[in-house]
């Protein structure tokens, strides 16, 4: 009987981002309406410059604006590091840390096969493209997430990086700083356990 | 050193909405970059198109597209009852319990002193010539949220209400003291419209 209203599409886009639900959603989109007319053109620019503006850095397929991201051409950065994560996001976690001055590879997903995602659908190749053509990669990070997923992964370019001259590692596991042992899960417990260090 | 990117420009604009932290903000960024070209069109027209054409119903003040909303057009629902609540989205909280087949009246706001916000910015005075234009008008339920600000606001308008001759009633306190109507499910909002008492 009723016609979908602006609003009602407009929340209906927001609850189809990651994260948000429909009451959030409609949360958003009312906020919209009291924006003034310059802010939501801004962020509507924002939104079409971002998508225009924005590709894969041609080393480390991370997110830029420019052909090599910020990272990749700092020369400052030390090349001999690459430390291969799922995300972008998880780029930003590591850069947070100020604690890691080697370089990045963006996988930009994990192999899932129940998702339909295999090794050809992330930028694996352009991985290996990397170390074949540059000697100066001594270490690679397999710094995907735990979980299995993440682990598929991690085994699977631990086989196709074997070839090469580079020594591959993975992120350690163990409880996280700050968390209590009461709430870690069995399998962290063990894992911590088996990495002990001596002190 | 580094110029801000348009995609971080963007996060900030989504971490200024309401309730998103700043990896939200992220991570809706780089979901704007996953989609495909039209599907971000259709995005921005959407945020245009509601900005633009969306106003407050000349009766009920509510969020509409027309002069009138859908529901003070609508001949089926009850003229007689009127339930003031504090914004459009408790409009959709009511509607969703398919329980109340009165109209409503949007106030857009509490009572705040601390934030500045008297009854002159909230729309009681639109509520006060409904109600005078409006013999069929018998009862006024005062549906704000059982906080301070809601029960002042409730307050505030039963007392401008009193020289009218319509029953003035409150929601019932099924709504858990503290909390925010929106946020209620739809079964406590039901028991509340049922419990409502005259004040």
């Amino acid at each position: 009987m009723r016609e979908i209203s602006n609003l009602e599409k407009l929340a209906n886009f927001f609850s189809n981002m990651p994260g948000i639900g429909i009451k959030t959603a409609y949360k958003l989109a009312f906020h919209i309406l009291k924006l003034n007319e310059k802010e939501v053109t801004d962020f509507t620019d924002a939104i079409l410059n971002t998508h225009k503006n924005t590709k894969k850095c041609l080393i480390c397929q991370n997110y830029t604006e420019n052909k090599i991201c910020s990272i990749c051409s700092d020369e400052k950065r030390d090349k001999s590091v690459i430390c291969v994560v799922e995300s972008s996001k998880d780029v930003i976690s590591f850069e947070r840390t100020n604690a890691f001055f080697g370089r990045y590879h963006v996988l930009h997903g994990l192999i899932s096969p129940f998702n339909g995602i295999g090794p050809k659908q992330l930028s694996i190749k352009e991985l290996v493209l990397n170390i074949k053509n540059n000697s100066e990669i001594k270490e690679v990070i397999l710094a995907t997430s735990p979980t299995d997923e993440g682990e598929t992964t991690a085994m699977f370019i631990a086989k196709v990086l074997k070839p090469f001259n580079v020594k591959i590692s993975r992120l350690a596991y163990g409880i996280s700083v700050g968390s209590e042992i009461q709430y870690a899960d069995s399998m962290t417990i063990l894992k911590a356990i088996e990495n002990r260090n001596e002190i």
